[in-house]
């Protein structure tokens, strides 16, 4: 299924090693203007570079194939290509016979009766965020009222908040050079976000941003507001108070959402995002081919925290979820 | 949007205190054999009693309007529904005055200009997870082959597998005793499952199942295998090596799932569900009627800790979720 | 796939000879007033009576289950229930043995291994329409600017708009008394639709309106405009010129679309509803039990020209597809 | 709405001067042969050449984007790319000015704010077809033991099958030396399907073909086995009677269809394709400019019957629609 959304719908196509990446958007509204330039600023956020970071540098150029014209959307589906350029021919015949723990290698092959494309992932490499990327910039410029913004919160167990920049490169170096790799957590906030937005039950705002998100690869939790420690509390304790006729409330507990729909307060949430499986440290596994374990040495190009480099992602997939609901919720008003 | 899944897909609709409430499944297979008395299990567990529970008791019982004839499903449709019973006639005016803190009034009267059937929290109610617990004990039928479970494991700040049925109890009661409530946390488990299940991005098992949980009233936070606690483990620790020819892993930190896909061990997640909004200690909210802050108490029958009894809801939604990949991933595999 | 639409979605339930049948709305706006009354003109429409109708009379009263509060709609999903009243014990096992021609008795054991619901066609009854004239009454308040209408053009052989209806209703009880059923063509246009409704492409208005109306059961045929008959003209002839601002044409051979967008001008179109495939004359067809051809004698209550029933489940269907159409159009102008 | 399909989904983009067209195919199985040199044959009927045909020449070579991998498809998203080279620069804006009669110039206008891409019909292109006919020649590997054929049978008001290519071909060269156009009927068959396609009512065989090909531009009507013809008899002789356990009928005036699902005999189908809006003959029309009616003349290179190049798009168009309610059928047998 690669599709997400109702009226902003996004597609998206591709593989690590072939000719490119890109996103199919249809739904979009006419005479949005758009710019190649547009997207150059939170493809730059998505770009490797800095400590812990991947030595694969592509120039992530997007290609407008489709429906923008004039410097404007058209109403037609658009296409936003990436070619894919800084590949390296080698063998991914290891990865067959010894799929990497925690990677895709071992379903894919399962689901696909080995026919999927193993070069760097294939379709499941996080190259395909790109897409995510591309689209999350035109959905912001749906939401134009609102402003959203993910950050780093935490890397591995220290808060980011609480540590200055060079601390944090220094611990991402030291994992890179032990060849090990690091998680992260990502919080996103969106303000400004119209009340009413999510319709009830599966399509909450919750439902659809957490849908979206898990897409997002190496995702594997997510919370609203306070979240898992939200548990603690008394419902004394963890009910907002509303303060004022706009809907403001007086704590956020509920992360800007109530009974699946944004009530105009901040939308916030957490994302955790595990460790790069990909590691340089050799690791003991089963062997397909002689049936047993063995030691499997992983070499290539990998970050040590991904976190860092899908901050933006998360930022711009969840735009793409909040589009979509934005359009939707428009065409019940009458 | 009233609907979830591509295959096996199941609406909802309903009022709390309406005529009733009740599920619509389409592309359920033909020749499942489903009888009245399969759903009083799960039925049960989802019913009120017990320590912290509401005083509303309904009977429950599922009447199938259509889909199901002489012991089977039919392939057509499946409508069950359930009738309200024991409602009373009250005044729910005040609730359009003073929206519930942590509830759905404020938002609905928002979002659909005061049209929406407050009573109860209308289609809000968690009244309408009746209909998520009957289609998923179809669903399991589905997923014969497999074993799905959840169950509470963390009420407040205790871990219920630490602590005595009589504790716990006792916890619940003396919430209830205050006019409070109090959260929990659900941890679901599905053994057996089929390798495949999933597809890449947008339809991965984690997107659909959380898509999924997060239509359950209350839930706040979801997290796969290790989850959050995984922020904290390095690749070489979160990665799950394989050990033998089906794809056993060692550990399980990505709870059963790679690259969006099912790996064939259990499939294992955590929900978090919040407080119970609606409780008996006097609030301090704003009153729109006069524009200022006023005190809210709130009567009518509410649980204390509504995770107690989501747990059943959590397990067959999930089922919902991955019957519907399991039926998708079929029609893949030619 | 019981279900139609992407932003109104319907979705249908039920059998002929079950419990009932019924349609649920999602995505209907709120605020709409809608009151049991409304449906009333165009159930009796639908109603049997008159010259070459079944003796199977059911009340049809719709009992509205969900959604409709105080006289409007809610903004929640809306269902709206017809109980069977009239329906006959027998044996339906004949037909299993001996599928009626033109039925879907044989493809529905088939596709289902035996498991449908075969009395009075089961799922695949005409009873089902009730359902489409139910929904559409609620769309038409959606296009609450234009005026939809179906009138029955032809029967036979016989253009109904150069027949008395006294000549009308000698043909059909003629039909009748011999055993046998007649076809018949419905034609459709709706006036005063806003400038802009479809997509291009899957969601043109012809592809939306073809796809609903063959859902109608006996439709074989749709033609929009000059339709059939235009492959005779010349592109000279057949297009139509623009004469005012508002993009009024001189002609309509397009049937008030362009490219698969509707352009202000009525939409017309025409259905080809077959004779009804239940006839008392014996027919020569295979008994699949004894393994030979075999002489059928059907039994029952049926319509000898269900084309005249059918007329206002063609406006209704129409209007269905049209309200989501608008709802869809009216999401991507911002 | 630039998708088709649940299981088997299709996707289009791209403009006519753009920089290209193309398909994006979701959910096609792993493991199926597919070459470039696959799509040559489907490609080149489609093609321009001969009486009556356009002069503008494109190589259509597919470019297989993503999808592919050592001739077999992947499981993953399929990209197939046209890039446009023989367009020609001209100023379209008389196109804006005074709107092509039979033509989506002004509806386009009208829907996308004056924001749409006009030059040379931009997203609203037969070009676009294309993506059609490469998805189809996917399709059809789909439904390997299946024969599927799409004939021109009728060009304006002559029968193609009681006359002569020759005489075929003055027609045509004619209606082109007079600067008009001319329409044709485009018949399909397919032979050996399955019984068991579609779905009852919106997922009929007749819904899912018709809403496919009503999205080919140009087409006005369609019409199942007897079609419109159907109306002229009786019951008696318009049922189809089974004649052995296969279900063969000795007739197939339901055009292999009943109750909406593929009875196992020939699916047959007829569709109009009205002729060539795009004509040389000066037409008398609204100038939008200038507030009055104005004479418009059309340069351009344009086909004086669509129709013979359509036959291959109708063709591959409904493979479309059948492989998809293959793989859909697929998933509910268990």
């Amino acid at each position: 299924m690669n599709s997400f959304g109702r009226m902003f719908r996004v597609s998206i196509y591709g593989e690590s090693h072939g000719k490119g990446v890109g996103v199919l958007i249809d739904g979009c509204p006419a005479g949005i203007p758009v710019d190649k330039e547009d997207f150059m600023g939170d493809l730059s956020r998505r770009k490797a570079g800095g400590a812990g970071s991947t030595k694969r540098i592509e120039s992530d150029e997007p290609v407008i194939i489709s429906g923008i014209c004039d410097g404007h959307t058209t109403g037609a589906p658009i296409n936003i290509h990436f070619v894919n350029g800084d590949t390296r021919s080698k063998d991914y015949s290891l990865f067959k016979r010894m799929p990497r723990p925690g990677h895709s290698d071992f379903v894919a092959m399962k689901k696909y009766n080995g026919n999927n494309d193993i070069r760097g992932g294939g379709h499941f490499s996080g190259r395909l965020t790109l897409a995510l990327v591309a689209a999350g910039v035109i959905a912001k410029k749906i939401l134009a009222g609102s402003k959203l913004n993910a950050k780093l919160v935490q890397v591995g167990k220290t808060d980011v908040r609480n540590a200055s920049e060079k601390e944090i490169d220094k611990i991402l170096t030291h994992v890179q050079e032990n060849g090990d790799s690091i998680g992260g957590i990502v919080q996103f906030t969106g303000v400004d976000l119209p009340v009413g937005l999510g319709e009830p039950f599966f399509g909450s705002v919750e439902s659809h941003i957490s849908s979206m998100i898990f897409s997002v690869p190496a995702v594997k939790g997510i919370e609203f507001g306070a979240g898992f420690e939200g548990v603690k509390l008394k419902g004394s304790q963890h009910n907002d108070s509303i303060i004022d006729a706009s809907g403001k409330t007086l704590t956020n507990n509920n992360g800007g959402i109530n009974g699946g729909i944004s009530n105009g307060n901040p939308v916030v949430f957490r994302v955790v995002i595990k460790p790069t499986p990909s590691i340089y440290i050799p690791q003991e596994t089963f062997n397909f081919e002689e049936g047993k374990m063995d030691t499997l040495q992983i070499n290539g190009r990998h970050d040590a925290c991904i976190a860092k480099r899908a901050t933006v992602v998360v930022e711009n997939a969840a735009a793409i979820a909040l589009a979509d609901l934005f359009l939707i919720n428009k065409s019940s008003q009458i």
